[in-house]
């Protein structure tokens, strides 16, 4: 049967210190609710740390790569989901993520809340950059929720899922 | 011998009146210095002003649409490129463009500078949308240019793409 | 850690009693040996008597949705990847898919054969479609395998991962 | 107004001289009829030699290119979709083409021969394949049609191409 998936985006190599603290506590509040952490996969910045934060507490985890190939996959991924799509493959990072999570900033990160707002999708934001907060809080007032630590997200993961449930 | 592409990305339904008349007024601008027109291709907001505005001036259009079939297309689409792909085309679109115009913001057009942003493209926003234009010169200052009309628009990408040949 | 992953492709409606019965079996002892399916996701066909043999054994099953939402999807599908890709999906189920096993015959499973065969992938033939044994065969001598019945699959899944390892 | 696409499709180095051959007189006679060519883009093979033979006639060509960037694009083709999806943009090749040429035979050509089936177009062979041949007239005796050289098959699309209209 269908199990719920937490998508959590962010930055790679641009990750900031705190953006990799945030990853990987998500990482670990996510398989503690035991929910499945989807990323994009990569051994890079947040999907990296919030993979490894998954597996420290015991989670199960998917990573949507955009290459051809398994390397360069985090080791912190169980399921290797190879696409061979570029960024293209952010659109099913989104699709397939019950509530996405938007630690950190950057353009990937920002092409994923988009699109999941495009597609209807509730997307939690955890970032101190004002300009992205401005930007998707007037793109869509429904579907863009704020947060300022892992805890609150988590919080209004939960809100979400009893919503659409 | 590849000809060079631009591309208009926009609205669909909530295209403003602004968005229909700058957007059919590129669309001739691009087709009067030769160039090709690629847009999302569908028969609403940006994309199909965008398009007939170029067949008006007797240009040459591609479409690149997000269904599996050719029904809904723009009628100013020459070329229709059927991807079954839904919001992932966004990327081919912004990666087969040499340069990419948002005429108008949406969540769909705000993915396409995105992602044309994480592809290294450069993007002329065409908008009033104050925090649009805020987010993407803060997420990259490098790659985004700015006009406030549809000639200024034209400058710009004569000025990108000789500094790109 | 990357879990080896195993791809049962087969035909959705066009079934034969015999695919179904196959592919229930085959999931079955792909569950047995503690590695994951994936499949094509949907609630018909192979996809589905595969997903259902699998979670009779508790397996853990992948399914790869070709569409934009997650109806349809077979009760036997514990992570569902939507990609509203179409049939292009189908080159995301062989690329992630450590042996692709081609359980009956189509035009969506032979595609899915000349994908894996062209991204260098073994596939292993579960038909008794003889033009397919012979086309594929001929196609390629090294990638293609051939069996009679899910246990001599299994057995062929074995000897190609330890040949890869 | 939609152009009519005709796609050629078929193995890029392991295409034989009369592939070549065959291939560059179908760009002719397709330009020729004033529709347009769709290939995969690259600059090898009956891709190249197709977009060759139909600007040699002053057709226009797409090219619907495999990677994230331009370079290895035949030099026949005038409009390049760049889609950065590997293999899975066959299933582009296919969808944009009103009918689809399969000249020569390989994985890649068999991948995009059965998405067209599985798409419900239809696909000439002209190919000496006999198991190629044996099995795609099993697998679709609706769609699927035969020649034995290029003049054949421009007269097989004329007759498809007035049943579909």
């Amino acid at each position: 049967m269908k199990k719920t998936i937490i998508g959590i985006m962010g930055p790679g190599k641009q990750a900031t210190p705190t953006d990799l603290t945030y990853a990987y506590q998500l990482g670990q509040l996510i398989a503690q609710q035991g929910w499945v952490l989807l990323t994009g996969g990569r051994n890079v910045g947040v999907m990296d740390a919030a993979s490894r934060g998954a597996k420290s507490a015991g989670g199960l985890t998917v990573g949507i790569l955009p290459d051809d190939h398994p390397q360069g996959v985090s080791p912190g991924v169980d399921l290797v989901i190879i696409t061979d799509m570029g960024n293209a493959r952010n659109n099913i990072n989104v699709l397939s993520s019950d509530v996405v999570i938007a630690c950190g900033m950057g353009s990937g990160t920002a092409s994923e809340i988009a699109l999941a707002l495009k597609n209807h999708k509730s997307v939690i934001l955890l970032t101190q950059h004002q300009e992205a907060i401005q930007f998707f809080t007037n793109l869509s007032r429904d579907k863009v929720f704020l947060a300022t630590n892992p805890k609150e997200v988590i919080e209004l993961v939960k809100v979400i899922l009893s919503n659409s449930a």
